[in-house]
């Protein structure tokens, strides 16, 4: 969303107080509220609203997993421990009086906050187009903190999980007439759309080894800029090693599926940045969390002006048509 | 809104921490991030969505000063210092694309975030119906903490300032061809509607000798109601003591700025309960600040059934027909 860089630039104001390590511009803002104290609180926003995000029809439970999860994912990118969260809801007044809607809800909710470890202190509840605002609170060691800013030229680019099922599920959900080309793959592909996983445990069993991490809510390519920007410096990616599901591609075939996971949104996985050397460390924790990692490129310089992204396919650069993902609106 | 004590009872779930001193059901939520420390953190979230608090033609300006205003003020009535704050703002297009309203709603902002000292840490920008929804942190001695449960039978019920002004700048509001008896009335009401000033300094200067305090945001009579719940006692106010301001009466008349004085919301004054010993202490503050105090009651004892306010004018039980304050919607 192009014009909300715009809009960033009008909320760059006042005199940062010495106790905000870190603020507008990485996954969380850092703050230190305890001057002799080395943990820091990671604390991160999320809205989700009817469509912009997610269509009106949507089920409770997809809407509750994906308006925490989504908020934990950026604690994951930081590295930091989820601890508290509050939760400002706004219904419109059928669902507000429809019990079984506000049932399924916080049940999910409850079972989320429980398996993450983190508590709801409170919120708001307002009558409106329905739209769910998170904010979520972490703790994270100062040293420890995975920071947009920290890749290094050499560094290997990897990934978690498989990239794309996210922007596959939603041409499910846009699309309700899509023929499944098994039913398993539909099933898989919208799984992944409406609950995705945050990386939380996996955050912070890499964060001893990685300084640099980012959480792919845009598509890899937008969120790899991100970081390459922050950093001062260029990246490059094989697309041919992207990480993606049989379901993906069983369903759209190998070029679609490479698309969706270089540009889709809303996969949640962790993009991060790690020195080589550290690769057989990473791997240890991916065999002993269960969760996939894959290298799929690496950080390169760049002269000062131009802090990019470069796509190979077999080595040969490659342009995607589609750089990032704009959700429905 | 009846129908969100329903909802309440949806996200009372998980276990609590030791962290959290204090949840749901206050002006803010207390936390406890560093266990040797005796500074809490005090965090509220408030949420303006159109046509509900606000309508859709408010100026940018005035949007900015309720949507920070209302959230300083629950700190102020936890005597907390404002320190952090996010901001998760929902724009239509058109409105995202006007650098004008997007310029006077930031400088609003920032001249707001200087006043009261408070830092924008990060936040949210999303496509979609008009909404602003602030989180924010602040910070408390835990023994200095107001909490709505804390008043005593004897003990005085206070007010600051004068009550009723947002209430009858509402009808301005709502009726654009309401004749002012006076302009400066009107100009008066409207800005008190607009322009709401938390008792942030008034919270953290007597919180030395005030334990128990909550902010008007819903009408003295449904606020003072949650004091007596949490703290299971009673109270009675008299309601010919209530201060009312002379454009309030000058454009209302008597009868009915009593009426907006007891019931009318959106003042984000203080009522705060205190130990009559300490009124001369209040008083002394009271000159300080140049913020008015009254008193307006007492807090009685109650049979543990029946937690109530109780309203008398000249000393005799008088029923008001109109308890508490329903937003626009």
């Amino acid at each position: 969303m192009a014009e909300f860089e715009l809009i960033a630039q009008h909320f760059s104001f006042g005199h940062k107080p010495n106790t905000v390590v870190l603020d507008k511009g990485d996954d969380c803002a850092l703050i230190k509220p305890n001057p002799s104290s080395s943990n820091l609180l990671a604390i991160t926003t999320d809205s989700l609203v009817a469509g912009t995000h997610f269509l009106a029809d949507i089920s409770p439970k997809a809407l509750a997993s994906r308006a925490l999860n989504t908020n934990l994912s950026d604690l994951a990118a930081m590295g930091a421990t989820p601890k508290w969260y509050s939760l400002a809801l706004t219904l419109p007044k059928d669902i507000a009086n429809n019990q079984t809607w506000l049932s399924e809800f916080s049940q999910q909710l409850a079972a989320l906050s429980e398996e993450y470890g983190c508590y709801l202190i409170g919120g708001d509840t307002t009558s409106g187009p329905l739209a769910v605002t998170i904010s979520i609170i972490g703790e994270v060691e100062h040293s420890q903190a995975m920071l947009r800013e920290n890749a290094q030229v050499g560094d290997l680019v990897c990934v978690t999980g498989s990239l794309g099922d996210a922007a596959g599920g939603l041409q499910f959900v846009l699309d309700k007439d899509l023929t499944a080309v098994k039913p398993v793959y539909k099933q898989h592909l919208l799984a992944r759309f409406n609950h995705p996983t945050p990386r939380v445990a996996f955050g912070l069993a890499v964060k001893q080894y990685v300084c640099c991490a980012i959480d792919i809510s845009d598509g890899l390519v937008a969120d790899l800029s991100h970081i390459v920007k922050a950093s001062q410096v260029s990246a490059e990616i094989e697309l041919s090693q992207l990480p993606v599901s049989d379901a993906l591609v069983g369903q759209f075939g190998q070029t679609q599926a490479c698309q969706y996971a270089a540009t889709g949104g809303d996969d949640y996985e962790l993009c991060f940045t790690v020195n080589p050397q550290h690769l057989m460390d990473i791997n240890k924790i991916a065999e002993q969390t269960g969760i996939a990692v894959t290298v799929v490129g690496r950080i390169t310089e760049s002269d000062q002006s131009n802090h990019s992204v470069t796509t190979l396919l077999n080595g040969q650069v490659q342009q995607l048509t589609q750089l990032g993902y704009q959700h429905f609106a």
